[in-house]
């Protein structure tokens, strides 16, 4: 089949003309690959190479990959045309899913045989869009964080009918096209990240709603509390290092019962055996023999950089 | 009385030795203030210096206050002696309410009058703590969040015998002294920013305990996406500039229905004509008139600095 080597893809087809079709293509762009754009019409052109351009600053400053050039990308309203030789599909299309069944149900033919399709979908799972698609083994979610050309979470999970060695094949692909992969263990709505983030906006509209705090008071408070350390260590880790020696252990024996208490409007799980000791064996492995000093130091000068940078871009510089 | 103007501060009292105590010892003195610290006893000494050894060199990576110096700490436990000349006292004790409330009675007598007590607690209320204390109405909470010296966060809200002059005292004098106050609207447990990580932090436990995510899922989706974002937009404003044009109104408008689905245990609020409003407003308000376009720029561009960063860490660097 013509399903290359994750490292051996050449040409990508990203299909879409809205924001992340066209960041997607920057991204490809910029890692040096061979890009072909699908646009729903041409006309689309103009608004798709300004997001490309205002990406591109961007991109620069992080280090384009040798050879790579706005150059190398190809637009087309032709879809037949766009997938031919493709070594892989981006599909952005809108988020309507009796749109996006009847495009993979022309994919699942189109794309030449084994090359891997991965949706950029944030709202339906795979076991659904690929209802149509003749071909529905080699489709996968390939779900992306907005700016798509700038964040480097890529979620991924098949669906039903999916091979495990195409969710696999992607994982190596966007690893190697510098992108930070997570393979999901299950199709759930709104996969890890966008769970998370909507206990945010959730907790953060019961606050507005109640009068606790205003749109202002959320975002300060995100702004210059968790958030320059969450980009450094993810919430696991944070506690695991700001609890010294004990670590995850210590955090969940001592501050556990604190669970219990009407911090946000979730009700926490129940603190089992099972789940302390997954908590703790993931923060071990994560951490990987690695003294919480050493993790500490190194949160630290992140954060240094971060606030740099924060106030950096706020005075108009990079 | 003995309180001066925000800005004339000279003499800073940190209580506690542990990290917190000391953290907020080293931020003070890189702000140029000369800081007492109440240790509960002499031993202590060699782990705060070691903090603070710790702190300050990301406090001259940050950049250092003129006059800034660590010679500038005077040790004691003598409380007495370390509160007599305070201009603002730092309390952090270790977090037993029945330990604050003695200590609160101690300090409301021995502390110059009007001098402002603030409590770095994060789970007790200002109403509970200032029980005991003759002199309540200079109490109040300044919460920060860990580490003290880096992250600008400080949560500020009064009792119910606090005098509203104290609390607004406080909020220019952490403003003054580098800090991000964000003034509470009601005294909820956990404030804003804790019930905010709080809510991520139920979600990843509900996932890790289901088996839909390990800790490490968990931490990858977070420093991989959301967080950078968060770092240079709170989730509102991220909202808001991510629809373009038509901002925190067309996300409620449009994507309002979708708070119903199954993302985060989380229930959403009803979002009623009341909510929608603060939502759009609100972001009006922290906007500013800036087109979102800038603001989107602005969010690149940081981004690329906080990834930079983050990399630099990692690799060893600053």
């Amino acid at each position: 089949m013509a399903r290359p080597l994750p490292q051996d893809v050449k040409h990508v087809v990203s299909i879409g003309g809205g924001p992340i079709g066209a960041g997607w293509a920057a991204h490809f762009l910029a890692r040096g690959y061979d890009v072909t754009g699908y646009l729903h019409a041409m006309p689309e052109e103009a608004v798709y190479r300004k997001i490309l351009d205002t990406a591109w600053l961007s991109l620069e400053q992080l280090g384009l990959a040798e050879g790579a050039s706005r150059e190398r990308l190809r637009l087309t309203d032709n879809l037949e045309d766009a997938v031919r030789t493709a070594d892989f599909v981006q599909e952005s299309a809108p988020e309507r899913l009796d749109l996006k069944q009847a495009l993979y149900a022309k994919l699942g033919t189109l794309v030449p045989e084994g090359v891997v399709i991965s949706s950029s979908t944030s709202g339906f799972m795979m076991t659904d869009i690929q209802m149509l698609c003749p071909t529905p083994e080699r489709t996968v979610i390939g779900h992306p964080f907005n700016p798509p050309y700038l964040l480097p979470l890529v979620e991924i999970i098949g669906g039903k009918k999916t091979s495990p060695d195409a969710v696999e094949w992607a994982r190596d692909f966007y690893a190697h096209a510098g992108k930070a992969p997570l393979v999901m263990k299950k199709e759930i709505p709104g996969f890890v990240a966008t769970r998370l983030q909507e206990a945010i906006w959730r907790e953060a509209l019961h606050m507005v709603a109640n009068g606790e705090a205003t749109p202002e008071d959320i975002d300060i408070a995100l702004m210059n509390g968790p958030a320059p350390r969450l980009a450094i260590q993810g919430q696991c880790m944070a506690f695991h290092v700001a609890c010294g020696e004990g670590g995850m252990a210590t955090n969940l024996d001592q501050f556990g019962p604190a669970l219990k208490l009407p911090w946000t409007r979730l009700q926490a799980p129940e603190l089992t055996k099972e789940l302390r000791d997954r908590m703790v064996d993931g923060c071990d492995a994560i951490a990987a023999g690695r003294h919480f000093e050493e993790m500490a130091a190194e949160r630290d000068r992140a954060i240094v950089g971060i606030l740099k940078a924060v106030k950096a871009a706020r005075a108009g510089g990079v």
